[in-house]
């Protein structure tokens, strides 16, 4: 049996030692041996893992369900602080974070790749593996990455290691994932179209059986590509797509407002289109750790690795609209309120509707803002019990009664909040409540509802509120 | 049986008149009588179709067939400058072109708008129509316009004719064409999704039954609009999206081709993702009438109708990349022959594949770059005789022998162009030419036959060819 090492057990790289420990061949037996290793500071995340346990809350049950199969049951999965491991390792996929930061929001060129602890995993490597394992790059790097880091890495460890690398290169491959958190994590992993590229071909043929065993290829073909560059770049320019286009709708949501148009019927109306129907829609802001970041690790490439003057400007004003996004709902609170002091309550800091994950969730700079301001806030969400960005930040765990806040803001489509009616909403709330809806949550008859009892109600992108308000006069 | 009056015999009044009038009830009678009319100035047009002939080239062979049909068997179908025909109608569709205009290429937001005309045409069917006419606003115009512009223009004139416009306020109703140009010319507006909205009630169940009548509404359903605001913001915002698309892949392309990535395998792998199979390509740049400007008709209604701080500057930067774009390619060419004189074919001058439209031709854009840097130009185009924007450039007709020419740019994906075999290319040009790949148009296989056979050849988005010389070295 082969022995696949993940490097990094964040929630790619765990999830990705799962789907790899429960592959098996056609009689049901695994076909890899599975280590996942990771840093001393995780030994607590490493026990649990051992013990069979998924040691961070995810949405997806048949998650915990796999990895303690693979555990307990193939005992073919292990965790581990060892490097030695490398040794063993036929093939490494590389699950390290390259994270790149914003030093401020709205100026994202102003960031900085937190490249060190990524190259410094990669030299381990090199100290270790064999010549003819293969490195496996999942980690969603500064496209160029491959070529320009992982590649002079590995030779001057190997070189140190008196191997002629001329004669044996290492060999590396990438491939990106296009995990969702969400039910079907596992699933967004397994069964999704996967995309990779070998440095030469034989990195590129190993890369290729090994993903054919661990995915379901037979549904969703593999893709080849041609260079690393290429895959890489895919990647990046994938969730830039994806970013510009909630800028779009973000950038025109002040426009809409203003001619007291619903944009949400705008974008119904020409989704009806099948060559506009990868339109989406405005809200609070775009959160996660994908959309708002992966642009930048293109920008950086671009002048650190090949031409200084290269940029990206349309894109990453999008990436900047997205990341102040969140001050348009700020602005419509202040509107109602001026100067005053007042009460709000939040309602979901998640990034994303019926997940918990709260990494760069606009909750979070909604929060910040009115925070800042010395203004009350209390938070809530079925899926978040500590929100690790705002520890401090005061949870409730009940909507029931809502009385004592002036301001309901409505952020973030979870189920629980669609499905309040407006009975239960006017229930909840005391009269003059204002209502913002930032997320899409409302339709127009809890809105005329709410109206009608006396609460006020407005909502990202439906300026047509303002037309029901004067029609109600 | 009632009337319509199209007002504007351009491309798409034309056809909608054509459509319009061939439209029939259950036994195969035509359902309206219809009058286009247009200024004196168009007389010769008027005198064209008067005889059932289409008075310009189009792609649809159904176009001239189905006019022919109206005008001399039906005879249902007149054009006329007379104004008093708007006395007739029941219902008149404006098609009168409202132009917005850029002073300068990369500078959008440096624009005006030509409403004289437009205005001018609404206040003369305040002068004519009778009350209870339905005035349907087909053109494309500024959003806001049928509330700001149409409504007080037709009160002006109704008051000046003693009606009272709050007991008989004009009907206004607002729809927009989604009209492509190509072989599908008709069918793009009969058989095509269409939104509508009208000023109140009365006037949108006008438009409703108009439209059911004329369009195949069966299969692509029409959708009504809260208001006209929601309908006229869709369409230019509709245009947005996908000018903004482009403009993605142009602004990518260039970090692509530093990367040595062909950005057409990146793009051809990311829509493998349903969620990101609207995405566009690279070319020579972005031409036609729409993409190129509907965004400013956004933007000036902005500033002018509700807010002068409103901006779109993420949109409006796209329309710049997109407008600057052919450039890319002037550098591609440059940078072969630096100061020297040399020789240029350009093949392809239309907008888009397979029609002979020129409108704001990314074409016309390297032309004149060219041009203006006192280099020979020579252009070629299989559906266009003459180039309206410019009709001092120099056609030829064959592309048999293209050996004068130092520099041959495939510009357009006509299918004559695509069908190119290398052979052909070689066989056409002399030793070193450059071949510049404007538009996607050659396969490796193609590129590397040329490159063997002594010729050079760059290419839009193309990076990857610096790494097939490299490896014929």
């Amino acid at each position: 049996m082969k022995t696949v090492v993940i490097q990094g057990l964040g929630f790619v790289g765990l999830a990705m030692a799962t789907v790899v420990a429960n592959a098996v061949d056609a009689k049901g037996n695994p076909l890899y041996n599975v280590i996942g290793v990771d840093l001393p500071m995780n030994q607590a995340r490493i026990d649990q893992i051992n013990l069979g346990n998924l040691p961070f809350k995810n949405e997806d049950e048949t998650f915990p369900v796999q990895l303690k199969k693979a555990v307990l049951e193939y005992k073919n999965l292990l965790a581990s602080t060892d490097e030695n491991w490398y040794k063993k390792a036929d093939i490494v996929v590389v699950d390290i974070q390259l994270d790149i930061k914003k030093r401020s929001l709205g100026n994202a060129k102003d960031c900085y790749l937190e490249k060190d602890a990524f190259i410094k995993a990669i030299h381990t490597l090199g100290k270790h593996i064999k010549q003819d394992c293969l490195v496996l790059v999942e980690t969603t790097v500064a496209p160029g990455f491959s070529r320009k880091v992982v590649k002079p890495a590995l030779d001057k460890e190997f070189m140190e290691r008196g191997i002629d690398v001329v004669a044996n290169p290492p060999r590396i491959a990438h491939s990106y994932e296009r995990v969702m958190p969400g039910k079907e994590y596992l699933a967004s992993i397994r069964s999704y179209p996967r995309t990779f590229s070998g440095f030469d071909k034989i990195s590129a043929e190993m890369a290729r059986e090994f993903l054919e065993n661990v995915l379901e290829v037979d549904k969703f073909p593999l893709r080849e590509e041609k260079s690393t560059e290429t895959s890489e770049l895919a990647k990046v320019m994938e969730n830039s797509y994806r970013a510009v286009n909630i800028a779009l709708v973000n950038e025109w949501t002040l426009l809409a407002e203003k001619m007291e148009v619903n944009i949400f019927d705008v974008i119904e109306g020409i989704k009806k289109r099948k060559t506009h129907n990868n339109m989406l829609y405005p809200g609070l802001g775009v959160g996660g750790y994908c959309l708002t970041k992966d642009t930048l690790l293109a920008y950086w490439s671009g002048i650190n690795f090949y031409d200084e003057n290269l940029d990206l400007p349309m894109t990453i004003k999008g990436i900047n609209i997205n990341d102040t996004m969140p001050w348009h709902t700020y602005d419509l609170i202040k509107e109602k309120f001026h100067e005053d002091k007042f009460k709000t309550i939040l309602l979901g800091v998640s990034y994303r509707e019926d997940v918990g994950d709260t990494r760069y969730a606009p909750a979070e700079k909604l929060y910040t803002k009115l925070d800042n301001d010395g203004l009350d806030v209390v938070v809530h969400d079925p899926y978040v019990d500590e929100w690790p960005e705002l520890p401090d930040a005061n949870f409730i765990h009940q909507i029931t009664d809502l009385k004592e806040y002036d301001c309901v803001v409505l952020g973030v489509k979870h189920n629980i909040y669609l499905n309040l009616t407006a009975d239960q909403l006017i229930q909840a709330t005391k009269p003059q409540t204002l209502i913002v809806d930032a997320n899409n949550i409302l339709d127009d008859e809890k809105i005329l509802a709410l109206l009608k009892s006396g609460r006020d109600v407005v909502g990202v992108g439906k300026g047509h509120i303002a037309r029901m308000k004067r029609e109600l006069v």
